[in-house]
């Protein structure tokens, strides 16, 4: 007889599970009502689904910034958890903006210790910046805080993720196909499909529950503990705008036309190209210029990446464009489009632009065109602290799309009021220079010297061009040095790179 | 002065990375033909792939079915691995079948040690039924390898993935878009997704390079490692047919005609219903008699949950099913669907049936229909060991969609030619018995006692109810009783539940 404990591989599975015992085993007979009960994850309260989570003091808490300047999630769970006597949670946000405000007094009462973010504005950003807290907050671009989430540098243990609609398990997106587009939409929600795949416990947040199944989805179920309905996940307008608005600044539409000519003459431009445009005026009007050139050229991009926007969209649907990867969209015209044509592709921040991945979205790039707060003779860029110190902006895909992108193009203004945008050294370093390779104002051009070859084809072209120096001495003769910024000690910022290493720090400000 | 070493989370950060090191950076400059080779994953031969995975005697490999019984790939690696002396591997394959009869000379040959699989076919089942293997093979239902593998009780060390079509760092799917649809189909990569996912190293192994992004996609790059180009992964008449057979046979028709009116009464035919098929015959009969009966009661259903055929994505297209949630694509027209339908949703092996998570897919049906090489008194099926005690078949998703859907519908004939399909007792059990409802034959219906309302709701509709015992009794007077199977005491199989416990043992045939 034979004596199955001899057979290694039975033994093993029998020490670890053991026989099938079908009493375990719960199938729902009679009680219809019971299994549709079963089949759904929606909890009836914010509270009840923070107990079910295990949240708990000091644990790390998670959300996105697809609402942007309309989120209502941000607010309604520390309200929540500050009623309900948590205290010194890590408040770990994709981004967090100026509705944010209210997280002062969360700040002030112990329920928040401290905050990782893209960035920060408005009184939040400013009471931070005169020492409201002790803690540094850290900030990382969306490719370095995707880098954190994958290698654990950055745990979350519950992710509240808002969605204008789920199903009962938890299917969520970015849009709604139940309700003729009347609820919120925000398109793209790469931010929160990172949190979603590695967070302990994930909490769906909607107004709108849908039938299952909810599919094509952003989120799947399968990455999601809990949904719960709430009444408002946030307002409209702040979200986004019907499409991103195309200047009309003649400053900004110089720059943009510079910008445009610098990538016709970089050398790369030609069928199969790709790039990535920033949402900003001048961003859109490069994508404006750049069609025509496309047109002249017969020229057709493989791909967009982004930071997605109606204008973007339109080439694409033009035939201009053939594929958009889309991590974020920033107008009702890139939601629509995201929900509606499968060439339109949603992609997490991981795949949009972690360092961990040689294939990462990034990486494919042509061009990128950015902005800035300022840049310096060492091609640094800042995007986070203002002239006076005071943070107010975000890293956002800055450092990973200038590293990963062949030619990577800031347009900037020489000045703006009367502060420079182009200095001797920037307040913060968020992009280092390095990585910086084309520096576009309405002055002219700069090329960082490390790109001879690219030099060299836009002089050709006949781009003008200028050494950084004489830009900064430009933007000093017009509106002097900048005052130096008077701070104190206190470390209230801690820069990250791409990689978790410390590129910069932030101190408190007078 | 501040002592940065006294903010705690500066010196965490500091003593985990350090400070950003520009030189680290590497961004290339003036070549471009460097640039591009830095952003692709292709490797030039297998060999080297194999190299750079760091694959190591006695590791575990893996392998999807979605070339079924034309896949070349399962074949092509392990020649490869013999060749360069690989030895005591672990071949964790989605399923096994009859092109597979090669792997019998390395299992001989000492390079497969032991088999992980849903299920064997041919040579290669007879040959392990046989006792050519020292180690027992484990069988898994497609749910319970996905829960395996995310539990780490199954770790991939290399997994070996064919790809109708991959981009240069590894987006990949199961159709192409760029050659007139003249190459390899195989629809979705269910299986496949899963195991990207969660392998140490993923190499895609495709015929047809195709531009980035290769979006929409299957296979996101961020989960491959490496891209081999090869001659061909497969043979197109062995993947699949055009479109699945509707069959012809009276037994089946009536078989097929009955489990639908046992849909139709059940209670949980109305709007809104969710529906699985198996891909057989008798099983796409059903699926066409519930056409008439959605039409005639206008209803329509939710989704429908497979293994996609044709016929399915027809009620689709009709208008009478919302969604298809596809884990594994039956035929062409469902490939095509795949491709072209963004409601025609692919899925990951455990999105549609991995136990740990509560809302996934098989767990919302309402009704599967299964097929069975035999069933017993205690509605105990068997899919995977025929009466000759020999391996002829394959789990598939059998336990999964049984434990999960509300009506769980087995169809079988009483008899096959001179065996009996209704039996006292399975030669080996792999759906228990506790999770099977229904059990349709020609003769007539059984249903298990412990489902009363349903039993009830099938009587008052007049459908022929029979015991279980009778409909066994009535086989045993066609076809006498089964003669015992001779076994030997070595055990050559382990069936494993979808809980990773074992259900049953399967001996070496005499």
């Amino acid at each position: 007889m034979l004596d199955l404990h001899e057979i290694e591989l039975y033994t093993d599975i029998m020490g670890l599970h053991g026989l099938f015992e079908p009493d375990k085993l719960h199938k729902n007979y009679e009680l219809i009502d019971e299994r549709n009960q079963i089949r759904s994850k929606i909890i009836p309260s914010l509270e009840e689904a923070v107990r079910l989570s295990g949240l708990k003091d000091g644990m790390t808490i998670s959300f996105h910034h697809h609402f942007r300047n309309g989120d209502y999630i941000v607010n309604l769970v520390l309200d929540t958890l500050a009623r309900m006597g948590f205290k010194d949670l890590v408040v770990a946000a994709s981004s967090l903006t100026d509705c944010h405000a209210p997280m002062i007094e969360h700040i002030q009462s112990g329920v928040v210790r401290r905050i990782e973010t893209s960035g920060l504005r408005g009184k939040l950003a400013q009471a931070i910046s005169n020492g409201v807290m002790n803690a540094p907050v850290v900030f990382r671009s969306h490719g370095g805080r995707a880098y954190a989430i994958e290698t654990d540098e950055l745990q979350i243990d519950v992710a509240f993720l808002g969605a204008p609609s789920s199903d009962a398990v938890g299917n969520a997106n970015g849009y709604s196909r139940e309700n003729n587009d009347k609820g919120i939409m925000c398109g793209a929600m790469g931010y929160a499909k990172c949190d979603a795949t590695y967070a302990n416990k994930t909490i769906i947040l909607t107004d709108h529950i849908v039938p299952y199944p909810n599919a094509p989805f952003g989120i799947p179920e399968s990455d999601v503990d809990f949904v719960v309905q709430v009444d408002a996940i946030g307002n409209a307008e702040g979200i986004m705008s019907g499409a991103t608005r195309f200047t009309n600044n003649p400053k900004e539409l110089l720059i943009a036309q510079l910008a445009a000519d610098v990538i016709e003459m970089s050398g790369r431009f030609e069928n199969g190209y790709s790039f990535q445009m920033g949402s900003g005026g001048a961003s859109l009007a490069v994508a404006q210029f750049l069609r025509e050139k496309m047109l002249r050229n017969n020229i057709k991009a493989s791909f967009a990446l982004g930071g997605i926007t109606g204008r973007v969209v339109d080439l694409h649907e033009e035939g201009l464009v053939h594929k958009l990867l889309d991590v974020q969209s920033f107008d009702l015209i890139a939601s629509q489009s995201l929900k509606n044509n499968r060439y339109h592709q949603q992609i997490s921040a991981s795949y949009y632009a972690s360092p961990a991945n040689s294939g990462t979205a990034v990486n494919q790039l042509d061009f990128t065109v950015l902005s800035a707060l300022e840049v310096d003779c060492d091609f640094n860029v800042n995007v986070l602290t203002g002239s006076d110190g005071v943070i107010r902006g975000a890293i956002g895909g800055h450092p990973d799309t200038a590293c990963g992108a062949a030619v990577s193009i800031v347009v900037v203004p020489l000045t703006r009021g009367r502060i420079p945008c182009v200095v001797q050294r920037v307040n913060t370093i968020v992009t280092p220079g390095k990585t910086v390779d084309v520096v576009v104002t309405e002055y002219g051009v700069g090329v960082n010297p490390q790109r001879k070859q690219l030099r060299e084809n836009l002089a050709k072209a006949g781009i003008p061009l200028l050494t950084i120096e004489q830009l900064q001495q430009k933007a000093e003769s017009l509106v002097g040095k900048p005052e130096p910024i008077r701070y104190l000690d206190k470390v209230v910022g801690i820069v990250a790179y791409r990689d978790n290493t410390i590129i910069d720090l932030i101190h408190q400000v007078q």
